[in-house]
């Protein structure tokens, strides 16, 4: 598949890394790409400025929004959540694309833990199909940290779960194999876009648990009665 | 231990008779003992009248909210969440007690699934414990339905997990006892009573596996790497 990747924070770079490696056509996309190239310092997270990963994932290419949305099958939203309609924005047209929506609102205003910016009687995830209703919105994978996202089998073999939320059941079914490609074995489908409230109102147990347990490699598995 | 229970419904009924049934000495408070002891009626969610169950817990006695809460260990909030600061209200005196929040905030009057009348940033914990400020507030067990609350290990041999939140450590180290008890073995302070907001907002998710999967027999363990 021809793939579109919007953001080259950690979430973007372990999206976008796994995805070419798996023999996808990935282009990332970001604000301004000669910016993104020329930075040489630490993120505020720590995390190295992006031509060091450049470096080591050549295949990656990266362009404006619009131009990596350009005839992709799949764009996959990794900016941060408070950023991610005016990249989406900035994109272009998405009419009849899958968006897959990894995104969180965090509201990093009120101090740490973050709170959200939007949840209980509506998602970030409704909102992006709200305002772009010819999309094919997904949301999945928010649940989790980078690098389990995309390599779910390093922790306890995999035994662990992940959810589906959208309207389309052929972009879920889309979604769903690309995970299944990850290594995700347990894939919840919640039902349409507005469940992803759940999911993204999972976040503020997933930030004190992380408090907690001083580690973010953990997630939850739903454990179910037998049938 | 002397346990006062407030709240006659499922929640109520299931730790009441748990707690019992261990050789707790236990009183459920309700507003008005004689209105509950004449139903004859199955609830809303069609659960028999609570009649039918105290014939079979004879040991666990019904009182007012002020009286069950006289001279008791610790109160246990089973109350529904919209009317739990009224019924702690009526309870009165509650300077140095432990109280086990096992309320959710849940708001009808949107529609189904419910919503939350409270979240983000704040938890009707935090609302309770700010309320009675004396009180020692600890949340815990909202998480999950009430029959694995009380018997957890009828699911998966008992390996998923709870969560404690609150102030006092004393506190949280009884109801953690309490929750040994019942057959809890995972059993993750989260921290201070903010921390509630995690377990509160957990329930949208909840609700909507629980739309997915057809069954409330299910809950989240926390799988995290070796150490």
């Amino acid at each position: 598949m021809k793939i579109a990747v919007l953001g080259t924070g950690m979430v973007g770079r372990a999206i976008a890394g796994k995805l070419a490696n798996q023999g996808h056509q990935v282009t990332m996309g970001t604000r301004d790409p000669n910016a993104t190239k020329s930075r040489s310092e630490p993120d505020q997270m720590g995390n190295p400025p992006f031509p060091v990963w450049g470096k080591e994932n050549p295949e990656v290419k990266l362009a404006k929004f619009n131009e990596a949305v350009l005839g992709a099958d799949m764009v996959v939203n990794a900016t941060n959540g408070a950023g991610s309609l005016d990249a989406l924005h900035a994109a272009g047209n998405l009419d009849g694309k899958v968006i897959l929506d990894v995104s969180n609102p965090l509201d990093f205003s009120k101090g740490m833990p973050p709170q959200l910016f939007v949840s209980n009687s509506e998602s970030l995830a409704e909102r992006i199909q709200n305002t772009f209703p010819a999309a094919k919105v997904v949301k999945s994978l928010n649940t989790t940290n980078a690098y389990l996202m995309v390599d779910p089998k390093q922790l306890a073999n995999g035994e662990h779960t992940v959810f589906v939320s959208g309207n389309d059941a052929a972009a879920k079914g889309k979604v769903s194999e690309l995970l299944r490609g990850f290594g995700w074995t347990d894939v919840i489908d919640l039902g349409d876009i507005t469940t992803a409230r759940g999911p993204e109102m999972w976040l503020p147990l997933w930030l004190r648990i992380w408090g907690s347990t001083q580690s973010p490699m953990f997630n939850l598995k739903i454990v179910r009665a037998a049938k």
